[in-house]
């Protein structure tokens, strides 16, 4: 026990390694089906840089530390900052709309939760350079697509406007470190402690039903109605017509029916500025496999000019365990081959033989066993090996390997020449 | 230039990260082709299991923080030390041999050069359980097929033996610190300064003369009868043995034209017992695009019983510069379709036509394009989409699409539902 993992990190053995490297090859595979691209940004930046529109609760979460010459350096705690930074610094130039993906390690100094560690993993996307309706649908039906892709049933998006909140905020003559606590309460949709909040404010009684109202607005577009008809606001009323647009164009998708609004959703980290949306599967409740939104402002703050973007992020240690009780069946093991030869006189035919197969493709091992053919066998047997090819003296007589077949106990000969002719039609079968 | 990178950190945009991904999916096809499984550890871990057996240099380059608890992390600076701690202390009961592989990052606070940043990517393989010549010369074998995967030209290896270095520090009565200085001269070739340290050292002469001899003894195996006929220790005798057998059974690979013997090889990882190598191209002269050994004593130091093993680590930097430097073309980007619809009245439509060609494996791009045909078609232009398919009310009304070659500046009528049909004969040609 003197070794474990720091609290919050993992290991990822060999069969766990293997679903994890399947994933993330799934998202892959859907974000470039979409024409994104990928990028990379270092594991650790300098903390001024890091800490851009991010918000008090993931600023205190980050993993920090000094260079030598005492600079603040930070673990990414996320990955939209970071792109962000290399679209406004080295992209300037690129046609627009860019279209980005990221895969990778994100690191939060938080309580341990399962699917949650300090070091988790993200898959994500950003659209960036064109804020219209289309591009915030677009993030959202391939959030869908590429949580189908991996393997996850039954996936939910919830759907809100940040936008919404902001308004009904500043229309109360208030700014957003006040609305700290409405926000929270809302988010949560703790009810109870968001009428406390409310009663300790002197703004207008339509304003505090409008709060009150906004965890509770959940289902069609037409959720939206109550709010118009309740307050007068050019803001709140722009707000609403981005949603609805925005739900007009993801009718076009073939993914509509998984989407509810919810204006209840106005997400912790600050950078949003619009739709915001979360995705959910059954078997993990209320915590959500990812999500994200529109955030217009925060490029700028990089120093280039202004440039709309909405994208996402899914925690891939959370779709993993999704799957898990979805009782997903990953795809099986490659097939291996063991070739496995009896004294050293066959070692430079065993591995010609071995090199042969991998070059066309099969995965093999190969091993000399001086304990002779009982323990090379039982080795195959631990190592799930489900086919032995076995060169001893006879066989090189021969020039017939003997292949045994693990599973069926059998065994027969295949001239050297033959194997690979004959290991693809077996493994066709 | 405010918000710059950290030193010795990169950003990998779009088409760098293109042939990142791709070098590294090649690693990974070798590896699990030789039968060798993927292993994750943490990005960070406790300073204490880091440092075990990795000696003061890079004990010394490690990027350390706290914890809120004080208790001392750091990141990881090389990944053999972390996989030695999962064998020892999550993997004591898998059936030896063990072999592993990961991909990832590293970091060490060094001086950054051309393919050496603080934060570097490495691919590396162990091979854990068993200690003979066989699975020495398998590691080494998979180093360069690993690397001619990849589509590097004339990988060559250096391999040598740190027990020649270490039984000769033992007869001379000192010990390894005592020896660092003799080491590193010989390390680095630099036969001045190591005759002006042996001339400080009151040892035999015959001694003396073998130290000496060490960085000069390149070649074929034969080089290594000059030290037997000079010393008379039976720890020398053995080494070299174990050398000679090493190298017989890598002449049964057809790399074996590519290895030359060398002894000055007595690397600064602390952890190496016996056979040490690294692998050059030409283009990066003296910098080794990666190396490795084996170390038999490292896994029982995590309190796990003794298990013998052996591997290599790749700079994948390194070997993604060499690539640059031999001109290697890197795979094309697949070639992507570009949807564009010319009014809402055919959004519907598009989205479902994107959906159909990207479920069979196309990469699509889908865009509205309010300012017109001409606009959409500039927007192709400078995104590089060799086809576009054009839909406006025209090709609804008619059920065919117009697809644009952007190559040829031609056009043509295909229906809606030959479309897939369609790109599939023209991705074939």
């Amino acid at each position: 026990m003197k070794y474990q993992t720091p609290r919050g990190t993992l290991d990822f053995l060999p069969d766990k390694c293997a679903e994890r490297v399947y994933i993330e090859e799934r998202f892959r595979y859907t974000f470039t089906r979409w024409g994104y691209a990928e990028i990379r940004t270092p594991t650790f930046e300098y903390f001024d840089a890091l800490k851009l529109g991010t918000g008090d609760e993931l600023i205190n979460s980050m993993f920090t530390f000094e260079d030598k010459g005492g600079r603040l350096l930070a673990l990414r705690p996320e990955n939209t900052n970071p792109v962000c930074r290399v679209v406004a610094t080295k992209m300037q130039h690129y046609s627009k709309p860019i279209k980005l993906f990221y895969i990778g390690s994100q690191f939060r100094y938080e309580e341990p939760q399962s699917g949650r560690q300090r070091e988790f993993f993200q898959a994500g996307v950003e659209l960036l350079g064109i804020n219209t309706p289309e591009t915030d649908a677009e993030v959202i039906a391939i959030l869908i697509e590429a949580l189908q892709n991996i393997g996850l049933k039954d996936v939910r998006i919830n759907l809100g406007h940040v936008g919404v909140f902001k308004s009904l905020v500043q229309e109360a003559g208030m700014n957003l470190s006040e609305a700290a606590e409405l926000r929270k309460n809302i988010d949560k949709g703790n009810i109870e402690a968001l009428e406390d909040e409310l009663n300790k404010l002197s703004i207008q009684n339509s304003l505090k039903e409008a709060f009150r109202l906004l965890p509770e607005l959940k289902g069609g577009i037409e959720v939206t109605d109550q709010l118009l008809e309740l307050i007068d606001s050019p803001d709140v009323d722009a707000a609403i017509e981005n949603l609805r647009a925005i739900a007009k164009v993801l009718d076009g998708y073939p993914y509509a029916g998984q989407i509810t609004i919810n204006l209840g959703i106005v997400r912790g980290i600050d950078y949003y500025t619009s739709s915001v949306f979360e995705a959910f599967v059954p078997e993990m409740g209320e915590s959500a496999l990812g999500g994200g939104g529109r955030y217009d402002n925060l490029i700028a703050e990089f120093g280039g000019q202004d440039v709309p973007a909405t994208g996402y992020a899914v925690g891939i240690d959370r779709c993993h365990l999704a799957l898990e009780k979805q009782n997903y069946e990953f795809p099986k093991p490659e097939i291996r081959i063991l070739v496995l030869y009896l004294t050293q006189e066959e070692r430079n035919i065993a591995i010609q033989t071995t090199i042969n197969l991998r070059r066309v493709g099969f995965p093999v091992l190969l091993t000399f066993e001086e304990k002779g053919i009982v323990a090379g066998l039982k080795l195959a047997d631990k190592q799930n090996v489900p086919f032995v090819i076995i060169i001893g003296e006879k066989e090189v007589k021969k020039s017939e390997a003997t292949v045994r077949d693990m599973t069926k106990g059998s065994q027969e000969s295949v001239s050297f020449k033959n194997l690979i002719e004959y290991f693809f039609s077996k493994m066709v079968k």
